[in-house]
């Protein structure tokens, strides 16, 4: 596929600079400013890159004002440049399209709804009375219990599994390997052992919630566990029974909340975080990667530190310290030198 | 499903109290305390909920002694009330029972033997001389490779794998996507790469264990990797070569072992724990989530912390110092002052 | 299978002590060296095992000339214990071996390519236009999108899942529920939500890798996420988008790369740590189990600990003092006492 650039000026809403005869400069790829092709674009998303940019092989770029005035060659000036960059990829690599074709290799119950041109892959089944909603598409391999919703629109990744009664809003996507609905880690010791706690609850998802790979989120132990519309998880991410998380709400990899976390909306948890049961994030914390919160904060803020939730500036000393710390007994001789020299016995 | 006090009561082995006619009192489902519901059984754990119980809508509450004495509602009395929540809770949502339907789609080799009563499900595989017990749910997309045995009563989640040789004991639990028996990580450098040690040790897990979603169990190098009976394992944990786990042991989601490990009867690991190669842990000991425990403790208790494996006590100390530390310098400084007033240089 | 000490010692190189009749002793198996079994072969792969070794009830022993002297068994003795114990391993377990077998339940696209003897399990799904390789194993139910490309002599686990346009080396291994090629996490905020930024890059893997279970490897957002020639990956290691790692690269098991990781060759990361995005790891360098790396360290070396990345050296002064600190408010209560004898108004 091949677009000129004055074609993708209009698509993107963009202004044209330093090229007088956009029409002639054709695309045909979206690389990173450092590719070494040709007929691409490509993209600036701050001032940092400006050298790079200088030097690159791009046939356009995108950027803002700012960035444009430092800049001579063929550019495509708008105010937001993720934003056109998301916009220009759906253009040169849109993503898979449903087509409605139905495996004949899936087992589909007959009491199951399959929305209008919806594709089920090889290999899946949708149990009884699972509604899957319009253009979705569903992977090879995907196992859909029975009484499972998924909205209009899903994209399902290979071989992800969704246990009966999990319900899902519109737009959803999800890549291989993730389970939905498995039970809560629900115990408590009777009669010389760990008896289990049935899990009755349900795990509701809204709209426009996108999951990454490998991702496990449990039902409820009696009500449901629940992801807020626009919410985005990456890999390996667990959510437990009970956690009520808020809307768009990002988590990062490896990251897990424990049972009843309350996340508020537009809260941001980095990758390898462990949030402890029953802690709740108020709305628009950010609780920075590696870190291990153990208590609810009661500011927002932005959380980081082993158990400690260290606030961000708090965290910023205690690096500057810590150093320090590695030679503390040092400081302990020279703390007893200076009580010895003051005739203080402190008993060490 | 509704069930009058009287009979849950006869169930569950409960004395009825504030309820003159327990007979036209009738459950239809179990919820959460706070539940904006009607004819629904809730429970009262600790004397903590008593506030809530007061205003709570539940038609009646399973709760010990101590806390009927300030409840006025109708209240089903029990020494146990977890225990008798769980058993209300399998009367209202029972498990799903297997019916003995082998699915048209499942490959199952001549050689294996399913045992009575066993479902297995859609696009299963069960390999040449693997051995399942009665009243399975194998379900679907789980494959089951060679000489695998799987006790009586066990419930496999979807696209579950089981690879040569794993054995497992009765009333087995798994949820979706989690592997038992891929090789331990073992290589040797030798002639400039990673030479692979072949694994060829086996997994063996004890009766009553359960297991959840997206975890890993692998096989030993040269003996067995072992789990006990009664073991709990939470979403993505993971289990290296060679462990012994003890029986009745709880792991908690997204904790590892690493290869080696030997947990004693018993023990507890919480949450996003990493158990470095190799350490031994006592009996009973107490892992609180978000520790890496390098060392094998000396003694039983509760071990927490970055590495350093503190006793709790130790930790409780370190939490209440933490915050000093962020502002070490400041101490560094009050001592350097403290030493040039003394008149000693202390060469900082 | 059995082989006598003399047909061990030719396979191995290995020279033959105290055993005059070497054809006449008969091997039957690999054991741990405290086996409880007879007829066995085991190793000594350190002089602290020497004690073992006395007793051990092995037919003979794997050792290398300096631990030969101490011991009086049967022995074979090599310059690498270890590299002779995989080939041992090897002989008496040999890897399953393809055999050219293409189950009828599977699906494979006619523009396919499939390599001369390789195996296709069951409910194996192989994609448009992509090739795989000679002797290949592809075990049941592994989902192959379109347009990948798996080299010679893979053995791909169960229920494994490639996305589109993965490319893979020669000597492939993977074990089950891992996920190749799923997107990027990759969004930007806009009109109220976080809108998703394509995730157009592919997944490029080099010869002789080794994957466990469970684990993840994101395409990258414009460019490839690469994994170099020989790196090994234990189980639930996620890479995310645009990492390069390098070649000979171990990743143990649950420890995490986040986006645009560089990893130069033979780098060690032990398990359970994360690695922040953009970090780049030189050559040869170790990053310890259970650290958080946020910082490109500027030297290799051996780091350690959460955040900070300690050397090994300060981490090992940092254990020595975490006991003190924890009652490091008695320090700061002495040096208050010493001030105060001193006149100095510290303000606390």
């Amino acid at each position: 596929m091949t677009k000129s650039l004055s074609e993708l000026a209009s698509i993107l809403g963009a202004e044209i600079k330093n090229a007088p005869n956009p029409q002639d400069i054709q695309i045909s790829a979206v690389k990173p400013i450092g590719a070494n092709e040709k007929d691409f674009l490509s993209f600036v998303s701050a001032k940092a890159y400006v050298g790079a940019a200088k030097t690159s092989k791009a046939a356009a770029l995108i950027c803002n004002s700012e960035v444009a005035a430092d800049l001579t060659q063929p550019l495509l000036v708008v105010p937001h440049v993720e934003l056109a960059l998301a916009r220009a990829l759906n253009e040169f690599y849109p993503p898979a399209k449903p087509d409605g074709r139905i495996s004949p290799h899936a087992v589909v119950d007959p009491s199951a709804k399959i929305g209008k041109n919806t594709s089920i892959g090889h290999f899946v089944t949708v149990g009884a009375n699972s509604v899957i909603g319009e253009n979705c598409i569903i992977e090879d391999g995907v196992k859909i219990s029975h009484n499972v919703q998924i909205g209009d629109g899903a994209r399902i990744g290979m071989n992800c599994v969704f246990s009966h009664g999990v319900r899902i809003g519109r737009n959803f996507i999800v890549f291989g390997n993730s389970t939905f609905g498995g039970d809560g880690f629900g115990f408590v010791f009777a009669n010389g052992g760990h008896q289990k706690i049935p899990q009755v609850g349900g795990v509701v998802i809204g709209d426009d919630v996108e999951v990454g790979s490998n991702c496990t989120v449990d039902r409820g132990a009696l009500s449901d566990t629940v992801l807020g519309d626009g919410c985005k998880l990456d890999n390996m991410v667990h959510v437990a029974h009970n956690c009520i998380v808020g809307k768009h709400v990002i988590i990062a990899g490896q990251s897990g909340l424990a049972g009843s976390v309350v996340l508020g909306d537009n809260v941001l948890i980095g990758g390898a975080c462990a949030i402890s049961d029953h802690v709740t994030i108020l709305p628009e914390t950010i609780v920075a990667g590696g870190t291990a919160l153990r208590n609810s904060p009661k500011e927002k803020g932005v959380y980081v530190g082993w158990d400690w939730g260290f606030t961000f500036p708090e965290f910023q000393r205690m690096r500057s310290n810590m150093k320090k710390l590695v030679d503390f007994n040092k400081f302990a001789k020279r703390l007893k030198d200076a009580e010895s020299k003051l005739g203080i016995d402190s008993g060490e």
